[in-house]
């Protein structure tokens, strides 16, 4: 009988440890990216923040963005651990910068002048997925670019590892943890 | 001796749980906020995001922000849930706004004349807590401001629940889900 507990716990432990690794890494049934085969990760809008940044493009671009990362990128961020583990992901999502006239009449009270601008509409969400041996001739990463779900081109994503070469020696991340 | 193993497996499930509340729940050791004894929860950092945005005061105040829930708030954002429920807590991020000249010598390629801003370090972190007996006479809300983890004055805190006062008919939330 102590067998059938031991089996028991066990059961209730390995479905417990199934749920967490489907939530984990769990993909979509979504089309895949080219090239690398990469889905957009079904739960990435819920995983947790690496950083934010604002890119600026005069008259062209203007974009707050934040970068996620399931939970094995997240522990790497914060131990520093170069290169990634396999398993990693890394989502970057990016919408547009938009003016917000409610927060601009409240804030204008304690911050006189104050613009405040916030998230407006999706322009596109990327991933990059560490996986040293699929991915080997490009730093052990998959890249993906979705637009409304949809991924890009094969000439979009032939862009993805040129881009990110120049961050080498942080395996290919520029992304920094935010404190 | 079922019931030996089922008491193991109670046990098992109830130790789970309890991991599982003081993670979503707990609060560390440091200062409380004045006025509404609010402290920092220990992992407010590795909450779900709720949104990013920027706020600019010219010549003052240059900041990237993100807006962070606990698994209560979260939740209620997704399905537009206002009143906000008891326990639903936000934390607000406060980060100076600054030039990457490493992203801008990279992303120079693509997006020729980018400019391109991240966090730098950390201004404040704000939270709201949803207890409507408690904060009943603040909308539901306590408040609290913190700056190197140490908590602002009280006259600091006077100043919250008027400022969030216009988003009355949004539960005093300024912020919008990001989609």
């Amino acid at each position: 009988m102590n067998r059938v507990a031991l089996v028991l716990i066990a059961t209730v432990a390995l479905a417990g440890a199934a749920t967490f690794m489907a939530s984990a890494s769990g993909q979509d049934d979504g089309e895949s990216a080219p090239i690398y085969g990469v889905k957009m990760p079904a739960n990435y809008r819920d995983w947790k923040l690496i950083a934010v940044d604002n890119l600026l493009v005069a008259g062209k671009t203007d974009q707050l963005r934040a970068q996620l990362g399931n939970d094995i990128a997240v522990k790497a961020f914060k131990e520093g651990q170069i290169p990634f583990p396999d398993g990693a992901i890394i989502a970057a999502i990016h919408w547009t910068r938009v003016r917000s006239e409610d927060n601009i009449i409240v804030l204008g009270g304690p911050f006189p002048g104050a613009q405040s601008f916030v998230a407006g509409s999706s322009v596109n969400v990327q991933f990059m997925v560490k996986n040293s041996k699929k991915y080997a001739s490009t730093g052990g990463w998959g890249f993906a670019d979705f637009k409304g779900g949809k991924p890009g081109d094969k000439a979009l994503h032939e862009t993805c590892f040129p881009c990110h070469a120049p961050a080498k020696d942080r395996d290919y991340v520029f992304t920094h943890y935010a404190p």
